[in-house]
């Protein structure tokens, strides 16, 4: 009760940045931000591709309004664009936020540049409400979190977790053969050095939610409790190819009919597992089938499982389920089957002081928030490698997302920002 | 047994015109039309699509093989050839035997090829056991039975059934948009008239078995009883696409989990229906999933089903087995399920006097028959609409076919050939 009501220095808890936050003025850049790669249609849907042109119009335009506000800019040699603010006084290591700028192919004007914008508005409303932290921060858009050109995603934030080298990152190619060194170049993104996220006393991240728990519960922000954790598997089954019609039921191998009980034997599993671990997912989303035609029993399919939870444990189940599935019906049905795990992240759990910051912060301005997990991953789980991070959620409508339906009232993207704003005042102390 | 041992005339039990049958000569017919077409690799593969340069020289080595036995080449407005043999006092309607030269891409050299020259090395070997039979003989092969590039199947036959008109198969196109028309024009295959089944006496097709029915019981040839009907069924699962990590188990409405439950459905469907009916199959071949991205829930699934019996009754069984398990996913899962018969073709009993005539034609040459049926289609299905038809199949070896590695070693061609010949010539009288 003493951090909110109680507290009398509305300065210091967050309330007089809240107050300050400018819905206008954070559409305005979001939606100039949306023109950028913007594709005819319904909705409002962007490509914004890194090193493209629309990505370099979206970056100049970044870098434009981050110089409006009086931000030292500085590009690393991957294209991580920073923003620092230093008010008079501030010293020691900084506290940053912000997301991403590219987006999926048709995806959405919300899912990265919410953030990057939230953070920049949160140092407007903290100049306008006349606040002068006692840390610098900066306002931050990493490269290619989505990684739909060069690389898996969260390229920049690996990068600047140290993860990856910026060499190694560069020299990424797309379909074409073009690095993403070449492509940064092209568009005048290829900076220097590294921006080094460990030199960050905290990192917060503002994203739309991706999903209906927020817009249920009529909710405008959700502080993250973990980042869930992702292990990705490529399954293969071989049975025996043959004639659709001259092989009859009992001797087939049907490659098709077994990938078929593993996908439902996946799901049971994961159903099961939700009993003890809500946030336990598995899910096959892709399926190809060889040769594939209507008259041929299948000989080969291909396929992966995407296993998520904020629990090591439940991922640990779960790929465990998927392996005693496919035994077992390599047994039953005399195919082959293979497994092979390509990625695995660890679940990330926000930093405690994080949570707490944003919390309080949502009571100094407030608004509720309720406690979430991420399902999906974004750059705070590399950036929580080297330093506390929390991530706040804004609402998204009927959970859409990667998709010109993408949306979020600017109402509530303007609530949000409160949040958000007010959370880094008390980081940023 | 007064057929075979007891009766002493050999010419016409066909113990004679089976001993006239020259493997060498069938043999090099085959290797030859194996060349046309051919395609680099392990085995024996060619491609030879109706229309195109290998398909033309395929066509005129036939006509030069059929003139040589001096034969009276005619060929229709579909390109369906048939050389026919007038013995001297033979009169009424002819009987008819063949096959087709077209091919699979990268298909064997025996499907097709074997029933038409079999039926050639038939009338050769009659010619040199100097008999002559009551009834013409007419050699044919018919145009387009794969339908790979301008049907779905079955073209020339059909045709020459009278089911299709010449015009409107001669309207067809291929993907480019060439009508078969225009194809067989170039390829100076476009004849005049039509080839009319109908008035045959009966007619005979050898073709390899495309499964090791024959080859597990070491025997060379198999009368068909029936070629199985087919049923053609395409199945739309409609979902709600989600992302992977987002969406809670409970809140899926997963499109590939709902076309799984479905694929083992049909299995175990069809595979209780064997107890009553052998010959009864249901293939789940294809199957198509969107969006298709490893971290999406599938929300659509696009699939088919074939489902073959000589019995009608096992069909209608297993498309009603179909329908409830789709309408059973649906009220379970929440997902729009759909299933459309596109195609369907009855079960086709062969005729019992050409049945007779091809086992009596073995017990004459001294070779052991077995009965089966025939899991694939046919143009034996389309001529036994509109006269008495007979079906013999030779082994496949390891049931392979519709590959470079589909084989039939040259003495079971012969064998087979051996009372193929006998069987016409009981029947030409």
């Amino acid at each position: 009760m003493e951090d909110s009501d109680g507290d009398s220095d509305d300065h210091t808890t967050g309330g007089a940045v809240a107050a300050a936050v400018d819905e206008s003025r954070l559409r305005e850049d979001l939606e100039r931000n949306g023109e950028f790669g913007a594709i005819p249609g319904e909705g409002h849907g962007r490509t914004v591709l890194t090193g493209t042109e629309s990505n370099r119009e979206a970056r100049e335009y970044l870098v434009s309004r981050l110089e409006d506000a009086g931000l030292a800019v500085e590009v690393d040699a991957v294209g991580n664009i920073v923003g620092r603010w230093d008010p008079s006084g501030a010293t020691g290591a900084p506290v940053a936020s912000g997301s991403h700028l590219d987006s999926v192919p048709e995806g959405g004007i919300f899912d990265g540049p919410l953030g990057v914008y939230a953070a920049l508005e949160s140092v407007r409303a903290m100049q306008d409400a006349e606040i002068e932290p006692g840390r610098p921060v900066g306002v931050v858009s990493f490269t290619e979190e989505e990684g739909t050109r060069f690389s898996s995603g969260l390229l920049g934030s690996s990068v600047a977790a140290g993860e990856w080298s910026p060499e190694d990152a560069l020299a990424m190619a797309d379909e074409e053969g073009t690095t993403l060194g070449a492509a940064l170049e092209a568009i005048g993104f290829h900076g220097e050095g590294r921006l080094d996220a460990s030199e960050w006393d905290a990192w917060l991240e503002l994203h739309v939610e991706q999903h209906t728990e927020l817009e249920s519960r009529g909710v405008p922000a959700g502080v993250v409790t973990a980042v869930t954790g992702i292990t990705h598997c490529s399954v293969a089954v071989e049975g025996e190819a043959n004639h659709a019609g001259s092989t009859p039921m009992g001797d087939r191998h049907d490659a098709l009919c077994a990938a078929a009980e593993f996908v439902t034997d996946l799901e049971r599993a994961a159903n099961e597992r939700t009993e003890v671990d809500p946030a336990a997912v598995g899910t096959v989303g892709e399926l190809s089938v060889s040769p594939g035609a209507r008259n041929v029993v299948p000989g080969n399919v291909r396929t992966s499982v995407d296993i998520r939870s904020i629990e090591r444990e439940s991922m640990e189940y779960l790929v465990d389920a998927a392996r005693e599935s496919l035994d077992r019906i390599a047994a039953d049905r005399g195919v082959e089957t293979d497994i092979e795990r390509e990625f695995d992240v660890d679940p990330t759990p926000m930093a405690p002081r994080c949570r707490t910051a944003l919390r309080e912060g949502a009571e100094a301005a407030g608004l509720e928030t309720i406690e979430l997990h991420s399902g999906a991953g974004h750059d705070s789980m590399t950036v929580a490698a080297v330093t506390d991070a929390g991530m706040l959620f804004a609402p998204s409508r009927d959970g859409v997302s990667h998709s010109p339906r993408e949306w979020t009232d600017w109402a509530d993207c303007a609530a949000a920002t409160r949040v958000l704003a007010a959370g880094l005042t008390r980081l940023a102390g």
